[in-house]
């Protein structure tokens, strides 16, 4: 088969903590074929880049393709990214430190790669496929175990000099609040993440104020997931109610600054919290949003959920991938 | 005199709450002459515009030109704006609402009119001609009565769909802080402007503890200016310094949570409060910047005052007119 326009293919990638995910999209960005793999095999971070390239690999023979049918890879990592290297710097969760993830690819596959922010990329997807399309200025905000954030405007990723930024998860909130993970104390993280809803929910089941979270999720934070707050809050655990709202209306607070600072059109929430409760918490959020941002800026704003789920890293990082194909020629 | 690109002037306004100043620039920015004027008359906002247009005429003739060497006039101005149809929305400080300043202008002075907001003027002026210039990603605050903040962006300046943004006196700090004059509670400038630091330290006059300050100003919030509070502090009163540095932590507190968000590569600090403490107040707002911002966002950071002084919002906003020039050309 001649290489054309007409057998373009790109492939996203979307390195996650726990599971990495490769898909190949035809040059209409319709999905062709993917694979998942867990992040980790028990060998070690060394482990990681071979098992990117293997996965890969199977996307593009489930899609019946080889390396000649694709013409970028885009993918989406946590951590500080070197964004015009292409270098991992440092993914504690991953166990990367100074990772060459796009001269690897490259020199792998034989094609452009682009490395960008996973929150960034799942931005970039809801712009260009999901909820937030073409719209001016818009704002990705997913909680999850932490909360990250990203930003579109006029078009283009916002980004800082060297890698990403809109570490929204890092806005100062309470004087004297818990630790956060960055060392800090009472960061947005600490009072509006899932892993903050989850401590405070453990403690509350220990006491015995939460039967159906206790049977659910027992009383380790580990287990503590948004699909189980969720269910405690359908049987009726008010306590876990009050506390999931409670933590969404802090992060609506937080957008209301951000909103404030940076006046986008339109906030879209994704991520687990939203996922799993998309009524009671989006409600939460956007009511407190309303109240802390500025009139002539919440006149204006659209405050919507996420479109593209599981799809939004790997679709936005094929996206850029094509975008910088685009850009080059 | 023919007009020709050897005899182009550029025309800076900078419309503020007590004075306004019309600036002529050469096509160099280099001043060639300027008039001031107080803002208010007496005769309520129905003065305001023709005032304007006195300023400029009087600034022509100080500079023995006439309308017809004017290529373009930028304006600078606090309050809500309608940027691309030049329009003040609202600004309370100056009693006016839905004037069509470049509507106005055009047709008194038959050239293009820009109308900008006065904080992103400042600050694309020191982007062009200050501490800032050619900086990638440049954010300006201006602590004064109130708290203002700007952003040049990749050569431009950030704004909203229809006005500006960069709202940073409008970041939520305090849950259960004192109201702010936008009606909400513990915004930034409740508790880092310097009418908040006035407030403070007038208690604290009156209460005894600032004999210097109570002999300077008194107690009266609006005699207690930034000035006021330098002065004191030198001539010994330590509670007024106490008050001012805690401040000035507070403001490093939320620009470092802004630098979580947009990675600035450099910020520069102006405004009355700077002016009349460049050292300790800088030297307060940095330090607390350092503390809040994660380490590969402070590591490229600068943080530096403002050069341009009074200057500032009339040489930005000329620039502005000429950019737009330039662009429409």
């Amino acid at each position: 088969m001649k290489a054309s326009s007409k057998n373009r293919y790109w492939l996203g990638f979307d390195l996650g903590g726990t599971k990495m995910m490769a898909t190949v999209f035809d040059k209409d960005f319709n999905i062709v074929a993917y694979r998942r793999k867990k992040t980790k095999d028990g060998k070690g971070s060394k482990g990681v880049l071979p098992r990117i390239v293997e996965t890969i690999e199977e996307a593009l023979q489930a899609g019946h393709l080889d390396h000649k049918h694709l013409s970028a890879i885009g993918i989406g990592s946590p951590g500080w990214l070197d964004l015009d290297r292409g270098v991992v710097l440092l993914a504690p969760n991953l166990g990367l430190r100074n990772v060459p993830l796009k001269k690897e690819l490259t020199k792998d596959f034989g094609c452009p790669v682009v490395v960008a922010n996973d929150v960034d990329a799942g931005t970039y997807g809801e712009y260009r496929f999901g909820a937030g399309q073409g719209v001016r200025c818009l704002l990705g905000v997913f909680p999850g175990t932490g909360i990250g954030g990203g930003m579109v405007y006029e078009g283009k990723l916002f980004r800082g000099r060297i890698g990403s930024c809109m570490e929204i998860g890092h806005i100062h909130m309470q004087p004297k609040g818990r630790l956060c993970g960055c060392g800090r104390r009472g960061c947005l993280e600490t009072v509006a993440s899932r892993l903050a809803i989850a401590s405070e929910a453990g403690a509350a089941a220990y006491r015995g104020e939460a039967p159906h979270l206790l049977e659910l999720a027992g009383t380790d934070v580990a287990a503590i997931r948004s699909g189980a707050l969720a269910s405690a809050i359908k049987a009726g655990d008010h306590v876990i109610e009050e506390i999931v709202c409670h933590s969404a209306k802090d992060l609506g607070i937080a957008i209301g600054s951000v909103v404030n600072l940076l006046a986008p059109d339109m906030v879209v929430l994704g991520g687990g919290l939203v996922e799993a409760m998309p009524a009671l918490y989006v409600k939460e959020v956007r009511a407190a949003i309303k109240k802390q941002a500025l009139r002539p800026y919440t006149k204006l704003l659209k405050v919507v959920t996420a479109k593209l789920g599981d799809d939004a890293v790997a679709m936005g990082a094929a996206a850029l991938a094509a975008e910088h194909v685009r850009n080059e020629s």
